[in-house]
């Protein structure tokens, strides 16, 4: 059913598109690299899927292909980020930089940005700090379609979470994560193979328990993690409020249900109180609390424990955050990456656009 | 049932317990008040229910009365305290100081801590930086009962997270929650009433789900928030192994199963790798990113709407992170403390041993 391509197929193509709206040569590659990760990573929802649906932000506008990004604020140890309207994709790698460098300087960085757009994986950027021996944190505010525990209206986005840190000889510990039970791309899979979500995942609009995939159409909400208050959603309610303040309050981006949403041909919000959609990233340095080598040293010994840890029947191993998409990435920069028919489609119709071969 | 106490006397009490063991006057205040936090604020597991269990812990030399807590490692924006095997109750807020002091001086503090005790409630400590108009972060790791996804073996505690967000005219967000579905101290309050557990709190030995809410002591486990794979216990479990490598491998703390048991009957596990157990701090100010009555105006912006949005059946109101818990400490600060007869009887006996008026 599937079509495959190879890694430097799609990123020649994105990265022409991307040129041909007017990205600087070094921005067109920032950007590609970040929207594929996602295809090599194994989250399809996020990679070229959505590159069409870029390129619509552009024409609406509301994307900057030449941005001027830059620092408005700063302390040794912080930042805050004007991303001038651009590519979420570019900007928030430069944000990482700035909280690498203060990190360098003084320990640790940490980095609130306003004025961006989407921004691909939360992964991809929080990995940025693992070659530098530091631990990576990215977060990002998000359209609204999850409801807090005990309402029914769209007030949070599925609000990411990244965190990624060193090991020695095991690979890097690396969890990315929405805070809802599930990510809207996993509802687009069961829709698109005609089954029921399990129940905990969605609420029709008036807030009563859903298995229907397709239950956003009809007003339905996601949830946060937890499902429901018994289940503890109140805590997931709690860490996607968390990323909103921190990614929108501390720099001044649109926050709630004021969060700009991806589909450009959906109107903005009324009486927006901010720029953009915000993130937030933090990098500590390793060595500003212990020597690397010896955290590395137990970070494999953590690593190691945690995967010999004895597993219930019919499971064969326990997984360390990464792991999936860490073995996904080599297989597909190896085989290629499969992309669905109306994927294809769609970098069809971008080719014939902007007449660029594909 | 329960008899009802007044903060104050129980203050005294405490205090008066504390100050017998061998603490300063100094310490013997900032204990007793960590502790009694958690029943002002209704997390009656964690408050005065465990002072004798602090008790035996010093009696079996496992805390040190008269710890010298001190910074062994420091950089601008972080530090590494060793708590000298102190009361977490007391090693935190010396913690939660530096990194406020560092949050002064170059924007935010991070402050990783080895060799101490439980500390009580993590929100207690996080909100110590809400008067500086400072964003904190607090969490610890703890000993093992909760099981990995497709796990069936204890290898990470209940490793809470609290953040406490400064506002304007509304209170301050303040969110603060075990990363399992569920915390142990609910399973107790069941298994005294003789409930069941919902599907989705604990596992048996075998891994299997059970409802029995006694089922820890039959070797069973606690489970990540989510509950299950397809609701998304790898998120919970990601977010309790983030807490358990900030707080430990970063100190030099125990980790995973090594986490030494709460109870002092229980023996230490063998070839532990650190030294007792690990805390994790963060201060932000918030002017380090922009001014401080910009940012109170939009958290008061946020509350204002979330509080305002719309409700499923059945339920009145939506709730902001904190609420109940601030409900609570102004309702007992005013009318007391509720204590069941097991809790009573266990402070008489505390009463007893010192020679010390209950």
């Amino acid at each position: 059913m599937s079509t495959t391509f190879s890694y430097q197929q799609l990123h020649n193509f994105s990265k022409s598109i991307f040129l041909k709206i007017g990205c600087s040569e070094a921005d067109a590659e920032t950007a590609t690299k970040s929207l594929l990760s996602a295809d090599l990573r194994g989250v399809d929802s996020h990679g070229v899927a959505r590159l069409s649906g870029y390129i619509r932000l552009w024409e609406a506008e509301r994307v900057n292909a030449n941005p001027a990004i830059k620092i408005i604020h700063e302390t040794p140890s912080t930042a805050v980020v004007d991303g001038d309207r651009g590519l979420g994709l570019v900007v928030a790698p430069f944000a990482m930089q700035v909280a690498i460098d203060k990190a360098k300087a003084v320990g640790t960085g940490w980095v609130s940005v306003k004025n961006s757009n989407h921004f691909g994986i939360a992964g991809h950027h929080a990995m940025m700090a693992l070659k530098h021996d530091m631990i990576g944190i990215a977060m990002t505010n998000a359209s609204a379609l999850v409801a807090p525990t005990f309402s029914k209206e769209r007030m949070l986005g599925t609000n990411p979470i990244a965190v990624a840190i060193p090991a020695g000889k095991e690979p890097a510990f690396v969890a990315d994560f929405a805070t809802t039970t599930a990510a809207n791309g996993k509802l687009e899979i069961l829709q698109r193979k005609n089954l029921e979500a399990p129940t905990g995942w969605i609420q029709d609009k008036d807030g009563n328990v859903s298995t229907n995939a397709g239950e956003l159409k009809n007003g339905g909400t996601l949830v946060p993690l937890g499902g429901d208050k018994e289940h503890g959603s109140h805590k997931g309610y709690a860490l996607g409020a968390i990323v909103d303040i921190f990614s929108a309050i501390l720099s001044g981006a649109n926050y709630g249900p004021w969060v700009p949403p991806f589909p450009a041909y959906i109107p903005m919000p009324e009486n927006m109180p901010g720029e953009g959609i915000g993130h937030f990233f933090g990098v500590m340095r390793i060595d500003a609390f212990r020597k690397a080598d010896e955290f590395k040293e137990h970070m494999d010994k953590w690593i190691t424990r945690f995967r010999a840890s004895q597993t219930i029947a019919g499971q064969e191993k326990v997984i360390i955050p990464g792991d999936p998409e860490r073995e996904m990435e080599v297989e597909r920069m190896k085989n290629g990456i499969p992309l669905l028919p109306a994927v294809v489609a769609d970098l069809e119709a971008l080719s014939n656009k902007f007449k660029v071969a594909f």
